[in-house]
């Protein structure tokens, strides 16, 4: 299979690029073919801005959304964009390694997004609105992976953690970014506890990452609900019946085999 | 009053930059003092890299985060870092313009945090690990509100949405990285669907957000948990008799003095 891994960490010394390194090494082993965009060694540009579209009419007001349709309907994208859209198109699954800084993405690769996910292509697909997301798009069919690294500890995370669940704090990315155009959102592959890490758990954060390579197209992802599965009607709000007396995040993930809820079990750490 | 205002947009004929001179106006006339950081205007770099410190020893390998809190202590962070530092500690409150993309900060926005939140001052502070965060910390005392614009519809962002809540999704921003280091933060101001609105909500807009402006230093902020506050007595995780049966996002905001979970209640769209 092919996979395409999006690599986001300044130092090449980090325990993310070990980890990429680590992964790309097993995804090899597995037999597959990867490609990697290593957005620091690219000097990625970060910023959605009006240079994004040199053919444009600079005397016209930038409409960054119509402008990014009208780019990618067109071909005349620039080229580190086109480049970064047809790595997703060719790949089967997507893996993202990555710090959580600030609970969220690195801006470089905050950044990657606002502008590889253009208007008619990673939202408004073919030309139709909403009809199109939340398990369906134009990456429907692929599989994703986080594979991420966090500063503080574990137990900051859990359910009833200061900083909030992992996969909570992620939902923006995995449901609102990933799960948006169509993608299988696999669960988390989280290393807590990276500030201050000893070379012991560096080998069992490799091993386990390790084994989600291998498992990487048999997992079972997140079961966030596909809007157009039946649970939102209208395409807006869950039907009554459905989750029918939880509201928020949890809403949105279906319960697991055991009834238990699925985000928070879902995610994995290195004690695994 | 102080009132820094930081806002993020790439065309100067927005939606946002309309809300944002309108914020500034009703500011000015409230009698406050504003300073703005315009962070497309300014070209903010917002990849945090090697480059934000000129004086390292580029023989090391990059701990940005170790590096942040040497240039902090030493006075050494490069002068657009040290300039936006300067004006939180000058300001009393702290206004960010911008739009939700995916589901977040556009990646100007969080290159800004990346990058001006440095160790030893949005976190770490006083080199003390976790000790003052989350309503404790070096910007403990100010308050900041969000004015955000949103595309898509108010429902798709109801306690049942298919996005989930605009609260819970904006829950890593307002939490976890403005009430960190210690500001009160406001409910969030949200003008939804922006892809298509009309000239007359703009308008109610406009008031809208005056309000909010004319109540910057009255309105109650969102009542996020303190973690020294006494419901977090190991600083990890909630006691057992607070939200006892709440996991999640909605556990670490009190209710409202009407019993209502707050996080709802809170958003303020253009319809109030």
């Amino acid at each position: 299979m092919k996979v395409f891994v999006v690599y986001a960490h300044p130092n090449p010394n980090s325990l993310n690029a070990t980890l990429k390194d680590h992964a790309v090494g097993a995804l090899h082993r597995a037999g597959h073919e990867v490609r990697i965009s290593d957005l620091y060694a690219m000097k990625w540009k970060a910023v959605a801005d009006a240079d994004d579209f040199p053919e444009r009419d600079k005397s016209l007001p930038l409409e960054y959304m119509v402008a990014s349709g009208e780019a990618y309907e067109n071909g005349t994208q620039p080229r580190d964009i086109a480049a970064e859209v047809e790595k997703l198109l060719w790949a089967d699954a997507v893996i993202f390694q990555f710090p959580v800084w600030w609970f969220g993405f690195p801006a470089i690769l905050k950044g990657w997004v606002d502008r590889v996910f253009a208007y008619k292509f990673a939202y408004g697909y073919k030309n139709a609105g909403n009809t199109y997301r939340y398990g369906d798009g134009a990456l429907a069919g692929k599989r994703t992976l986080l594979s991420v690294t966090v500063g503080g500890p574990e137990v900051d995370y859990g359910p009833r953690g200061i900083n909030g669940p992992l996969e909570h704090l992620l939902f923006p990315i995995t449901h609102g970014t990933l799960f948006f155009p169509g993608i299988d959102v696999l669960p988390t592959f989280a290393v807590y506890g990276t500030a201050r890490i000893d070379e012991a758990s560096v080998e069992a954060a490799k091993r386990a990452l390790e084994r989600r390579m291998v498992r990487l197209f048999v997992d079972d992802p997140i079961p966030f609900r596909r809007q157009n599965g039946g649970d939102y009607p209208d395409r807006h709000t869950l039907a009554p019946h459905i989750a029918a007396d939880i509201t928020g995040i949890p809403a949105h993930i279906a319960s697991d085999r055991t009834g238990a809820p699925f985000a928070v079990q879902a995610l994995e750490s290195v004690k695994d």
